[in-house]
């Protein structure tokens, strides 16, 4: 670093570290034109190895952004997991194989892999369309928030200033800049600077399971029947994990007695203990009497690791610098929550630092953020450690907990597939009124369902219709045209009160609503013209709870969703979570609910 | 024109005009690797009217092609079709609305709308790649085929002579080039240079009935409900037709009193008696009681024509130089045929030209071609006379003829939907064994049909087991691997012996054939690596018969295609037609078909 920074800027947030979080969180407000730079240290983004994951509810979120195509076009499919255990024989026997995925709702019935820089990839290119793009290799020096109480409560001020300094700078005497921000993510992974540098603490610990993992592509004498689906495995020799992955890859991971790899010195792991081949060489001892094998141009990356269970004290300083992913919380990998959660940390902040930089939502929205993400975090480890353990443990041929994993593994399906996923009532979060739709779970994600357009009868996904572009979607569902005719005419007098919600928004030119109109009755029979025009924002917003033209998908959504012939109003986040549930004739709930957060 | 040509030079496929036909003929030749040229008269694509229907087999089609996903994108979807007569208070009233597509097994059940320029575009984004373009504006001026009996019989020969003139020439003195091909594809529309130049008539009659068409984005005081559904109205006023296409647009089909618009004198359509607004004031008196309107600006393209139900002579001159789309068939723009008819055919033509270009099979099976494709084109004029016929004629109020054009329309719902596609028997459809799969027909394209790969128990379509890669797909549908282990083992046997067919062509290291294993049994049991290596082409090419993870889609195929549990194969040609079916011992069934068309 050379002299003073010559160099000032400013912006409206700074998102240091470009891994999974950083670039879900550039992509989202880069799209929702918010001005935005994203920098990271690594001169260029990985390319092999890393988390692989996705779980059921990242690709619902990766939808909501437009983006699951590409990754579902990619990623290999974990439809099924099947388990293995010591058997009697010696050797490994088969004793399940069960769906992958048990959460009943789930859109994507499976969880997809692919490689992190690819997953990453989808971003960038997304990114590149709103001309953003990763700067690096460039490294924060210094991060200073202003103790000026004015500055801090102003939405629109700058009170964070950064220092960055840019690696490989032609002029090494000059290669530093401040940066004025008015938020800045720490999306700057375990080792986290932004974390250090705000005082956070990692509480937590370290267990004493020592992994090894390695990507191959396994050679055509391989004889294991499930190496192509998620696969535990118990021997006698240690346990052992399959993740299939894109192409004909797949990766392994190799429990390891902690003796061997661990430095007794240092009590760190030492990669110099293994190798890729000493890897495969302990996998083929748990795999037999089954055969593994690849060859050693076929290894494409590997390493070792001890799992360590924290979550950071704070994951906000003043609602002005947060910390996401990797930086907040850390677990082991093969439940395959890494990347989810870090990229679930940052959708879940996207939306609210827009909204208060537009000036639509009062900085209290963002104190949501640490008090939603930071309980599912430690609900991610509670889930882990349980998890862990139950798989680090050893089972001997016989032994009565035979069955446990498998069991464990399926009762712990809701919250692994992300689907569980609950956060609790806050002023974005109003279970008051969720008998209105009972069977959907107010501060859930919006569960998925099929149904058809009133005007043309094509079939849709009602997730489809709660895209992840930062406004509130207002799921009327106004039930049948003629019988709720009353209900309805009080619906539209209601919506254009310039009191309320919808009409306050408009007066102030804020595109914070879009409303979805969904009726009963039937595809052969409605007529969508005869929906109130207030109730049409383009004739593909009517929807009607009907199978598809085949009869096949969809229909009963009503039923689905517990919502009576009276009808119901439901709210769903732009993050897609279900705010605010309210009868037909409730809007004042409504009312209630936008303006507990929403500016005045 | 100026002086005798300077610039000559050779290869193998010249097509002549780059309408839908010339692209996917490009298209599909550029892919396969052959070397081809596509010229085209006008100075740009088209970028308003023209056709715009797509329907289920053609979807089909380009999904083979990997290109169906551009096209569900960007399309309007004709899930329903809706039916309006003359009511007994005046105007009109629905009597229907019914699916638009009848025909069971498609696997869109839907008919797509998009723009033909983006349709086309589709074509040329995948050439591209390819590193071909379409050339313009060029003219043919004349076309020559050697009458020399050798070079006609030797598939390598260049015995058609081309000259073309290159209209934006930048010297005028030096515009024209000769071009000797192997073959010419002329695809240059209804008034065909080529096929005037071949001397082939068009057989069949002009029609009396005159339409106008109109692209509109109707207005949002419009209130007909089934103005994004297909929708035939029959009024007093004359007779509309409803199209809806991508976006907010529809087109209108509107029938005029021929005495308008024909041209005393000529007998031709004449369009300066009419204009859009005149078109749209027929059209709003045959929808009273309900209103249909449009800005002036609102209007996209409009036109007028007169049917004519036409079918060209012959299709080929010598197998080498081939007529395709509107050059061979003319008939009426409503029943959503045309573009259909010109894409299968050249789809038709692809793989037989690439098998015959790359020495694999003899020149006889060009012949199919002819066979085919004109046999079809009857068929299609005769569906279009009575269609048409139908459509434009009178109904009045309590008409017994009520009901009469929906009944039709849903009859022929298997031919308008292409699904109903028939090859007659001929050296590449031999039906002679169709009892090994009942309920597959030898002639039509494989049904599509859902079910799950052995290692990853991923949910696939059969048909994406099919693509359009210019190679046969050999379905072995085995059974159970148990109860079937003897005749599985004489399959092997059987496959590697060096006479049949698949060693044969590995010996000569022609990659005709991919070999797609299905099995019977279960997701959860079933081992892959328990398949003999010689039926695991790759680890995604095992199928068993079974539901997908949430047991909604797929499974039962066996009882679907009639094949027993002795099981069968199947060959699928290169377009997706069922070539040959025999029982899972009767290999010399599938080595005698080959051997019909194949090189030796």
């Amino acid at each position: 670093m050379g002299a003073a920074p010559t160099k000032e800027s400013m912006v409206d947030v700074l998102i240091i570290g470009a891994g999974p979080a950083g670039v879900m969180c550039a992509n989202g407000l880069a799209r929702a034109g918010v001005r935005v730079r994203i920098v990271d240290n690594r001169p260029v983004k990985v390319s092999a190895g890393q988390a692989d994951g996705i779980q059921p509810r990242t690709i619902e979120v990766l939808q909501s952004y437009g983006l699951a195509e590409p990754l579902l076009r990619q990623a290999a499919y974990m439809v099924m997991a099947a388990f293995y255990n010591p058997s009697s024989s010696g050797g490994i026997e088969r004793i399940g194989r069960v769906p992958d995925v048990t959460a009943p709702s789930a859109r994507y019935p499976f969880e997809a892999t692919l490689h992190q820089g690819e997953i990453e990839n989808i971003f960038l290119t997304s990114m590149r369309k709103e001309g953003v793009e990763v700067e690096r290799p460039i490294v924060p020096r210094s991060l200073e928030i202003s103790t000026d109480e004015v500055l801090l409560k102003d939405p629109q001020s700058y009170p964070v200033k950064v220092i960055l300094q840019h690696l490989e700078a032609a002029d090494k005497e000059d290669d530093t800049e401040v940066v004025y921000a008015k938020y800045v993510v720490g999306a700057d992974g375990a080792h986290s600077w932004v974390r250090k540098t705000l005082g956070f603490t990692m509480d937590g610990e370290q267990t004493d399971y020592v992994w090894g993992v390695v990507d191959i592509i396994p050679s055509e004498s391989t004889n294991f029947p499930d190496i192509r689906n998620k696969t535990a495995i118990h021997s006698n020799n240690g346990s052992c994990m399959i993740i299939p992955r894109e192409g004909d890859k797949i990766r392994l991971y190799i429990q390891l007695t902690d003796t061997d790899a661990v430095d007794p010195a240092t009590g760190r792991v030492d990669l110099s203990k293994y190798g890729p081949q000493k890897l495969m060489q302990v996998a083929k001892k748990s795999f037999q009497p089954f055969t593994i094998d690849a060859r050693p141009e076929d290894v494409d990356w590997w390493t070792l690791y001890v799992i360590g269970q924290r979550v950071a004290s704070r994951f906000s300083a003043h609602e002005r610098v947060f910390i996401a992913g990797d930086a907040c919380h850390t677990h082991s990998p093969k439940a395959g929550q890494g990347m989810n959660a870090s990229m679930n940390d940052t959708h879940n902040l996207i939306w609210k630092l827009t909204h208060v930089l537009r000036g639509w939502a009062n900085m209290s929205l963002l104190k949501t953020y640490e008090f939603e993400r930071r309980k599912y975090a430690q609900e991610l480890i509670a889930f882990d450690k349980k998890f862990s353990a139950m798989f680090s443990g050893k089972l001997k041929a016989g032994d009565s907990k035979h069955d446990l994993f498998l069991e464990a593994f399926q009762s712990y399906g809701s919250f692994s597939s992300g689907i569980g996923i609950h956060y609790s009532p806050s002023p974005i979060v109003a279970p008051s009124y969720q008998s209105a739709a009972a069977h959907l779970t107010v501060g859930q994600r919006l569960t998925p369902h099929m149904l058809v357009r009133a005007a043309d009868a094509r079939a849709v996904e009602i997730q489809d219709y709660a895209p992840a572009d930062t406004r509130f979607k207002v799921l009327a569902f106004i039930g049948d045209l003629k019988a709720n005719a009353e209900r309805i005419a009080r619906l539209v007098e209601g919506l254009s009160r310039p009191c309320g919600f919808l009409q306050r928004a408009k007066a102030r030119n804020f595109d914070a609503f879009d409303v979805v109109t969904i009726c009963k009755g039937k595809k052969e029979e409605i007529n969508y013209v005869d929906v109130p025009k207030a109730l049409i924002t383009h004739w593909t917003k009517v929807l009607v709870d009907d199978t598809d033209v085949l009869g096949k998908q969809g229909g009963k959504m009503y039923e689905a969703y517990g919502i009576a012939d009276e009808g119901a109003i439901v709210v769903v986040r732009p993050d897609g979570y279900v705010g605010v549930v309210a009868p037909l004739d409730g809007l004042s709930i409504v009312d209630d609910y936008f303006a507990g957060f929403m500016t005045a």
